[in-house]
């Protein structure tokens, strides 16, 4: 085989942990022999064995001595939950490392390169580099901006409505496309809403079921309700037990057994969201899934904190009494509108998905 | 060549008429002779040569005689601007008729064939008959239901707004959306708008510039405007000399050189858009192209006569306050409103057109 065909298998490899390995990357590993894979890995789970440990503990010293290794990202070289991988590589004596890309981290990158090749081993490195990016596009946001990527979905009718003006909005889309929703959650490590859902619909917001979860226990994002002036209700279901909660308020009321996170705007008394980011950053969250009212939407969005939107489009009309996606105050002339790049459309069910990144 | 080969030309060749033809439909034509096409038709504008004739035309009586003739619609047996078809291709001793499909109108559908199949003529029907269809949708639909198709076209934003609060819409979508409009627009037999866009834009609603259009002068479609209190102003762009103008009211009023139609619903005092429809069938329209804003769109989704949605969408997010594409008093639950079907999705430069049709 190729380099390229044993990289993109490594790839496939890394792809299995998309719902299981936040806040740590996707990644996967080879060790390949006189041109035979002879292990593979890949990291399942934060806190268990990265990828190349995997591959490794499946073999040898005699097996791995001389042998490549082919890895999606830069081997790490500090000690985290699990000894360094660059340590294990070098005592397994492996000649060639082949990584598809350095460490997004600014901090880190290039000293696990380093370390490889001070000891002797070969290191090539390239190798796939933007399909390997694919794998960990918010792990990478995180990296280089301290805050995670934020992804908001809504799903509305062809006319942009979300709810009729009752607030009745179950269900405008379809099955499949709930089912949809399902895996950006499982996929995201929080879900955020407004105290605005919370007290109109009591969402649960965990991941209920997704049909392509590996067989082991849900690994529930956490749950983060902006809600400036504290007024979520204790038994309100997103504090559930069924997954970690995180208030975000301007208020400085307290909260018992909640994790409330003040982060005030000192101007607005609303929570800070550009504060609220980094500081969920800090907590190693990758990426946010905002399920959220016009209000947050439109908040987020004229603050330039939405990365991507994932529109679900039924199609229905609901007409102008309907409630609309973003409210944004103060939004008067076209030219000062956000505009977007659409990157991907496709049917889901009956319902049309539409990912757009705007132009900020 | 097979036989649904040569139909399969036939249907290339009528598209040809796509913009020139209203109010007739589209129809090509081939006479093959030996294996050999010896001569094509189509029919390219109304008062003209229909397609048989145009083929036949081209042949002396020894070419056509024994030949084999495709058309993709029933040859007429009526005398309108031209002679009948029928007799032609009897005069022309053609051996054998391929039909792709028996003419929509009920009143004269089979006695085509029927007159054909009196002469000795060996008539075949029914060779690529939905492809035929496609070609006539619009006829079809007057033939059957007494009324044009109503095709609306909206250009939005992502988030479903047609301008701003201030009226401002110049213009959400990009060039290519706007060209594919005038493609619409030439395509139809009238454009209709109601008097708020007229008073608010001032509207041409003429075919400008059509790129694949044919090189003959362009048949400008019917503009009707719906306006219940008769208050187009006579200066309106609508009522310039370049295409005819109706114009739909409930008032009594009268309005001097303009061409006005009294349709009003007695309960509300407004246009009866049914009584309006019918109307526009009668006068050979068969595809209405709706122009218009959330009050005429909204009326004509709610009484169930928009067949099909032409919706562009602009990546671009306009936010609560800008305006909504349908008004729809009285629709409160989620359970009464209008539900589509999508039929198509394409990106027309960076903008995306979505065309979807009521489920009535």
């Amino acid at each position: 085989m190729q380099h390229d065909q044993l990289m993109a298998r490594a790839i496939k490899l890394a792809q299995q942990g998309c719902y299981t390995t936040s806040p740590n990357p996707n990644v996967g590993c080879l060790i390949v022999k006189n041109g035979q894979i002879i292990a593979e890995g890949w990291h399942q789970q934060a806190g268990q064995a990265h990828a190349e440990k995997h591959a490794l503990n499946q073999l040898t010293l005699a097996q791995t001595t001389g042998a490549d290794c082919y890895v999606t990202l830069e081997p790490c070289c500090h000690t985290g939950k699990t000894g360094p991988c660059c340590e294990a590589l070098i005592k397994a004596k492996v000649k060639s490392v082949y990584i598809a890309m350095i460490d997004p981290n600014p901090r880190v990158s290039g000293k696990g390169i380093m370390k490889l090749r001070q000891a002797g081993i070969e290191v090539i490195v390239g190798l796939l580099t933007d399909e390997a990016k694919k794998l960990n596009l918010d792990f990478i946001h995180r990296m280089q901006t301290g805050r995670p990527k934020v992804q908001s979905k809504i799903a509305m009718s062809l006319d942009g409505r979300t709810a009729m003006a009752s607030g009745e909005s179950q269900w405008i889309t379809g099955q499949a496309a709930r089912q949809d929703v399902q895996r950006l959650r499982a996929k995201a490590c929080a879900v955020m809403t407004g105290i605005g859902t919370v007290l109109a619909d009591d969402p649960k917001l965990t991941v209920r079921s997704v049909i392509d979860y590996p067989d082991i226990e849900v690994r529930q994002p956490y749950r983060v309700v902006v809600d400036s002036g504290l007024q979520t209700p204790d038994n309100a279901a997103v504090l559930s037990s069924k997954a970690k909660t995180i208030i975000a308020t301007a208020s400085q009321k307290k909260m018992a057994d909640v994790t409330v996170w003040h982060c005030p705007d000192e101007s607005s008394h609303r929570v800070d969201l550009t504060a609220l980011l980094s500081q969920l950053g800090q907590y190693q969250i990758n990426q946010v899934l905002v399920e959220a009212g016009p209000t947050l939407n439109g908040a987020l969005i004229a603050a330039g904190l939405i990365d991507e939107l994932i529109l679900y489009y039924s199609p229905k009309i609901l007409g102008n009494n309907a409630r609309g996606a973003f409210s944004i105050p103060g939004l008067e002339q076209l030219a000062a509108c956000c505009t977007l790049s659409i990157t991907d459309m496709v049917a889901v069910g009956k319902d049309w998905r539409i990912t757009a990144i705007p132009d900020y």
